[in-house]
């Protein structure tokens, strides 16, 4: 850093560069570069930011000396691309969810950022929420016993991707949240899903997650419904975790209700229900993005290891692959 | 029948029993006996009504012949024997569902029954409710246009079963309703599922299921949900259909929402979105169970084809076996 | 009593009396006779319980020294008749709520039970549910902090009484809460609504309560609203209770949320707003009415104060009758 | 108007002044002033749109005579002097909700703008949200029969203000929309209401409105409640609206139930319910403030009578006025 605060290249200002470049000053970071093919998006990007410099050239920021680090928010299918050209430039990267369209680039990319001394970070947003730190605390503390199952559903009407499937598309989210609540690796995967529409990419699809331990996980995506549900169940032996992301305050429900197990005398087998209190923790409020950003900015200066961390987002881009595999054989159990 | 009006033998008088009998009379039939081993039952049974024979022995109850029809309310692994006496003993049989506990089972019955020209019938509740019969009527009007997907939760906390797993216990209302509303024969099936018991009775599970259309359909059948969610969406290319089972009154709510594909002149893939109104229709709120009871005694005395008629049962079965051995392989593929 | 059972008459067998009988048997005691003008009535209350006299002359009940009390479940113009009847014939006597129509009457009632040493008791049954004794106990042990307000809606569509306003019909529930929750006496209240019969019988009411402390009460009852809802909030000082009885299971839930009002260096008024943690706790989910019939078995038989007491129901009847003056005056404030 | 566009000063750049400003750019407006006393809000004006002149002097703005027009962000105490040098400066004139603090002092603006023949509008927002627009149509069409009641609840946690009570805060929203899909004037008013706070300013209230016929309304308002409620009944002759503006999406519900009155041969008083199917309409999702600043540009420029007229602000003034003066009587009914 030639600085004492971070110069950051956003590369991309569609839907979520603004966003990006927002919470990295939010964060105390100096966005010097926007970067983008439309020249609408560079004068909107002016227009907020005056001192800002606009390029649809990407070299421009990444000639610059003064850059320390990229921001990628562009289609799937340029992450492994730009990321590269920008670690060869000798810049730290940010990258959207998911890092690469595959294992293999995924890879590449690290292995490049480890031989440059550069810090690789894929953005995986809602680590940085308050209520996936709320379940991520209380799951270290043990607060809902050995975990059972995760069962989520991301479903809404909107934003079809033309490069990638719903499973690529939405899923991270869910996959980033189980690795990094779950000590446990997964073993193998099994996902179904379908695709109406001509270009064959997928709008539905359920993936089953197997674990060597008495866990398994199951997410439901798709850009197909008319309403909006963000809903994860995680279930423990003694607690259960509701998590609901559409709620505006309420998020995160903490059941005390479950089941014991016993055999009576007889050997018979028992059942016994139990219904407790609930419990709705005050979550923290600050945007998770801002928590990203500062995330990425504590990585570069100060070699602090992010939650999100990129060991966690190969993890991802791999369950993904198997994921997307098993999908087009429906259902067939593909090991990671 | 040797009177004008049904007798009917109730065996089994647990959980289910005592609704079927008092449907029985509300749809005018005759419950002439009530057969449990359980003493405490019987004489509930017998202060509820107080002109029924109770006995502990089904044979008191197959021998009369005064008694045109059984219904059978007892475990799953019951089913098949009694079923089979009670046909050879010249009744017409109504049994819970699932019909039985594998497709051969289901078939000897069904054969011994057409030989011995008597009903046999599945109560599969849920096609005689107010809801499902809407939605049948939607559908069958082509109101939702190509059917796209289904996908259904059924889970809450409670009613582990002995004999059989969560599939076998929760997914025949779904499976009946997806037979019941969709034309279109499954193909294959994909399940994937765990026990978290010492007798690895599966208490979560999840089916994908297959079709040679465009269509899909999905089902997340759980115990050990602190909440009870009891919602199916059924996509269609037009409209979209949510039921709520949970919701006291606005149960089924129809969506005009969707997307349109295209391609724009440069070839390009495009979606648009279209959020419109929705319609929630009242719907009849007869007791489904009395539709039932009046649907049997229907196929008994007019031979009038129930709605649950015994093709749909073994369809169901069939499913079933099918969707337990998928699991038992953690997702692969099984022909139907 | 003769026996060592309590005997009782229940007089009036058409939507609650048969709920009475039910939970008087329920809770240990025996109902002895069922009185009703209406012959249908009659035969269904002896196919339920065999055992039981069925008549439609009261006399024969009250006449019966056998018979210990009677429990009264007709529309409120005959409670105070039929009450007086059975403390004359030397009954004890439950009534169902509101005690009277007026506020005299009650008294005689009251003192009529008192000269004749017999227990008068109103069916105010939701102090006797599992949340409101929950709220009960939490206000006992200050958990709210000071009380500010109660806030309370029970609307539906349904069930227009022919001899009282809504006021009369919905608000005791409320009233009664209010009392029993809340140790402070109110000093007068305002009321306004209306009728859309040609009975004038009001069938929407809002109604003010005002204290000498900082504390207010709102209740807001109609006939005439297409959905149900049941919903009450009790503001204190430190926490929130919301109370919504139509939830099947999360009905009470403690906002740890609030504000302190301070004043600052430069004596400016300022208020911080705290978003706090909310606590859903598990309630007793016994029947209601079996409490309330258990409580008034134990004030005959042992002398035991009930909750739902004479001079709580006879504060209910008051507040009752001086809401009505203002209903008449549109918001007139009454003294109580 | 010097130029083809409308030169807007902002008045105020707190809470709502930002708001206003944006609206006013996307309406097609310009804003050539932000004037407030707070140098920082001044400075973010500044950044926000650099080259909109930013000043703490008033005077200022209103003495540059291409400013044509006003828009009054300021606490309510101030809009009444504002206004008033506004238009003597001769500038058209917007201001927030309430127009001024009393009935005298709006009556005055009024003609005093009458006189200079310049617009005074109101920024009565909700009058140009999607559900009310939806609504107002829904009521010309007579689409809920003859309307019988209006019931609103606004409460949540929050913003107490220091220069006037929760009535004149929160219930303008209501009264306005009252007024605005109601042609009926009312008559009288009678409010409650209570300080928790040591200024004495009311944070909780209940108004009830009445009519000549058979119409009530009721308003009920709070600023200490933990959770934020938002609901408006309509109930009409036919249908019913439920209005949610909580809801994300649906918003707008029309309830086709309802009750039939009738005498039967004995000339009992018989009451038949109904319940029927519910609609839920599409709502125009334009942002309300940016309709309302078009409506005022079109007001000023095209001499368009905006939905928010000078004549319905008064009216909501002055029902304001008579209800504080009922609440300070503890519910007295005072004409309007």
């Amino acid at each position: 850093m030639k600085s004492d605060i971070l110069n950051i290249a956003v590369i991309g200002y569609g839907y979520w560069g603004p966003n990006l470049a927002r919470n990295f000053f939010a964060a105390g970071a100096n966005v010097a570069y926007v970067v983008d093919k439309d020249e609408k998006r560079l004068a909107s990007a002016k227009r907020a930011y005056p001192m800002v410099e606009v390029t649809s050239d990407i070299d421009n920021a990444l000639r610059d000396t003064n850059v320390d680090a990229v921001a990628i928010a562009l289609p799937v299918s340029f992450h492994y691309q730009i990321a590269r050209m920008a670690l060869l430039a000798d810049k730290h990267v940010l990258v959207e969810k998911p890092m690469t369209e595959s294992r293999q680039s995924a890879e590449e990319l690290i292995e490049l950022a480890l031989r440059k001394n550069k810090v690789i970070m894929c953005d995986h947003t809602f680590l940085y929420t308050g209520a996936v730190k709320k379940i991520h605390t209380l799951i270290s503390e043990n607060a809902l016993g050995q975990l059972q199952y995760f069962d989520s559903i991301r479903i809404n009407l909107g934003l079809f991707q033309n490069d990638v499937n719903v499973i690529w598309d939405l899923a991270p989210h869910d996959i980033s949240i189980l690795y990094y609540i779950s000590g446990e690796q997964p073993v193998s995967v099994s996902a179904a899903g379908l695709s109406h529409t001509k270009n064959s990419i997928e709008n539905i699809a359920y993936l089953s997650i197997f674990y060597q331990s008495n866990f398994i996980a199951h997410i439901n995506v798709s850009w197909v419904s008319p309403v909006k549900i963000r809903r994860t169940m995680i279930g423990g032996k003694s607690k259960t975790i509701i998590y609901d992301d559409v709620e505006p305050t309420e998020k995160v429900k903490i059941y005390d209700s479950g089941y014991t197990v016993s055999n009576d005398e007889k050997n018979m087998f028992m059942v016994d229900y139990r219904v407790g209190d609930i419990y709705i923790p005050k979550l923290d409020t600050t945007e998770a993005l801002k928590n990203m950003a500062q995330s990425f900015c504590d990585a570069v200066t100060k070699s602090i290891k992010p939650e999100s961390d990129y060991s966690l987002a190969l993890k991802v881009v791999t369950l993904l692959e198997s994921a997307e595999k098993s999908l087009k054989n429906n259902g067939k159990e593909y090991k990671l």
